[in-house]
């Protein structure tokens, strides 16, 4: 940390930059502003749905996330960019999401968090050779992993998560409210879901945190959100998971990652973003019911896949090329 | 296009030629002929069966990903080859198969097919390293995704899609029709299914496709389908998966694959073709009984699973050595 | 093989201990007494449970994909070093245990013990860029393809696997022996199980086994069986599964990789170990969850994917660093 010669008002600091640009990163803001809108809004909406652990465990899974970086040796300036927290705050977020509020939940909770830091690396070292990295992936193969193993573990208690069950194919009966405030809700939670929060305000200050580092990124998120909710509406998706904005955590990513991060803002990246937006949301709903025997949650993995998809490729969109 | 100087019919042929090779390419073919050759088995089998839908669907889908290869600046070359087209026919196979005619099932089919295209870049991005590349792997991956989804979304209707159902072991009372005509029919059905035909005139018309380019890739073709025809009633494999050629159709492309493909035709690659046509017999049962669980069918993925497995050890097998 | 002067008896002891040695690689120690050991423990413990086959299974596994790799002419150093040999006994031993002991299981064994062989050259080409190679996933991936057709297949009786279901969460109910005598009955059972034997006494030839040719390897074995013991006890893993080893035998692998094969032996790979001791432990239990649609065996999948998990970062610990 080369903080031999600092006072301990830097350190802290230091630390709490470094903690909040891994907040940050989540939506690949290296940013420690827009981290602190990030936490603002998990802090609002938790306490709103009256799971405050939500929270709290987004902290602890930052903090060891971070922590395990340094543990290892890790080079500093990836930690100092926010690399180390961001799956770290989404497994912190998970887990009090879905498993009981139990001590052995939490000790489980900084075990996997700090493993995201290290398997992160692993990941990464794979798909350089490509060209891209392993994105919030450590973060959803970990969670996967304890969320299938809690199904079997006596001492973890999943009940907060749905039922095992093969898939049913949609029901004739369909009914969604979409009035116009309805629709302006389901697309703010859309936003808010991408750190399992169910909250329009929410949603709100995760834009505002945004555009505070980069409008090209908000803009892309609203976007990508309402192109998701506009396909949920005309493919007839599940109403109560558009209700709560499941179909757009995803989509917002890849909009944010394809539109203004891995390409340079242009009308052609325009259009690749809105393609990849929309293959997410197939992405989105085909891992949904690939889950289902299981009754486990797909996190950000659609997100994951469908940036890949369209990442690997390696086109050049230059805009002044034909 | 380099098509400023051509005159209209030049460019009318160069299409046809370009979307006939698509065609050809599906069992690695790069000749119109032979495309031609399948497009005729396609409608015969597909109006045989009271399903029209399925040819025009391959024509809609073959054009389709044709395009995506220019708009996104691919190198003509490939697109020339047919090599933007055969992922595509397949998905114009496919979507009618396996979901209702409705307008928005043909939207969802010209996207897919497009994107196979694009996603196909990318995957062979990753595997150029192995020295060898995605086969028909972005159609199987793509059609798996919108056919999980379809299960969820209310607008698209699977009802021609097996049920999900967890795997029962096989029945004790087994019946197949063992008459050397009906052995004729399942054989030649093995090799229509490539295109999702079920037509035993259809297997005919692929042959001589497949004759007229390269004797070989018939031989390996009509071999592969009685090998695995073989296998599946020594082994009592479903009675009436056997019956309609499903278990023929990916081995016959592993068959082509490595027996004069991938490898030079000799004794010893025959050898190893005969192992790796054996093997995706294996492959396809399992990857049936993994997919029951949501009930969608495994397409070209054993093919491409089986092939991966033969081609990746490199091997060299030159008739001289040893 | 360069046998051409050898006389018959060498070219026997040559045979014998590239056999051997096969068998002592599962463990990754290149001992023929070491592989003698374990054989002798596979015999004990398949007589005991009155599965005879099993032994001889593991004997005509050997064999096969030792053979095989002379067929293909892989280059003899690896076949020299037992490298041909670790898949193939494990499909030996694994293919009896499920499986009814008919004719077409024993054909079936020897092609897919031939196979592991073949494949495993393969995966070892797509790991090599990584710096770490396949493990037993040849084994484990060609095992899983069998045991699902088997499912299906009505040639082949699978009525010794588990039956198909969705995941149950635990029962409330929770029985287990904790007595001093039974942990270490658990204890011995779960290095035993790396072969699928069931037996305590196994359990201590496969630990003599191994300090014979390195007392770390069987200190990190005995480690491993024991942590993960611990955390099946504190998690309240299946009760009869804790009872039989089936926690033990993948952490015992990774105990063995990671805590003296692929890293030095000092206190901080002591550490990176035990951290991926644990990993293996909830990576096996959620893979027995993710498994029961189909009713089959997680096989030493947790090892290879954990194992690579903390190998792939290619993190260095030596002593005096930091």
């Amino acid at each position: 940390m080369e903080a031999n010669t600092q006072t301990a008002g830097q350190i802290i600091l230091t630390g709490a930059r470094t903690l909040l640009r891994g907040a940050g990163q989540v939506m690949f803001q290296n940013s420690a502003i827009t981290g602190l809108f990030f936490l603002a809004g998990i802090f609002w909406g938790s306490y709103e749905c009256h799971v405050p652990e939500v929270a709290w465990g987004a902290v602890v899974g930052l903090a060891a996330s971070t922590l395990a970086g340094y543990m290892v040796g890790l080079p500093d300036k990836d930690g100092a960019d926010g690399l180390w927290g961001f799956n770290g705050i989404l497994v912190g977020c998970a887990f009090p999401t879905f498993l009981a509020n139990t001590w052995l939940m939490w000790i489980s909770l900084i075990f996997f968090a700090m493993a995201t830091t290290w398997v992160r690396q692993g990941f990464n070292n794979v798909i350089a050779p490509y060209k891209t990295n392993s994105y919030t992936f450590p973060f959803v193969f970990l969670t996967w992993v304890f969320l299938l193993a809690a199904r079997m573990l006596g001492s973890i208690d999943p009940s907060a998560m749905g039922e095992p069950e093969l898939v049913q194919t949609a029901a004739s009966a369909y009914h969604l409210d979409t009035s116009f405030p309805s629709l302006i809700v389901y697309w703010l939670k859309g936003v808010s879901q991408v750190f399992l929060v169910n909250s329009w305000v929410t949603g709100i200050l995760f834009l505002v945190g945004l555009a505070l580092c980069s409008r090209w990124a908000a803009f892309y998120a609203a976007l990508a959100s309402a192109i998701s909710l506009a396909l949920a509406i005309l493919y007839k998706a599940d109403p109560s998971d558009i209700a709560s904005g499941l179909y757009g955590f995803s989509p917002v990513l890849t909009g944010i990652a394809l539109g203004c991060t891995f390409f340079a803002v242009n009308w052609k990246t325009c259009l690749w973003a809105i393609a990849g937006i929309a293959a997410t949301f197939f992405v989105q709903v085909a891992m949904d019911v690939l889950m289902e025997p299981w009754g486990i949650a797909t996190l950000t993995g659609p997100f994951c896949v469908a940036t890949w998809l369209f990442v690997l490729p390696q086109f050049k969109f230059s805009a002044g090329q034909d």
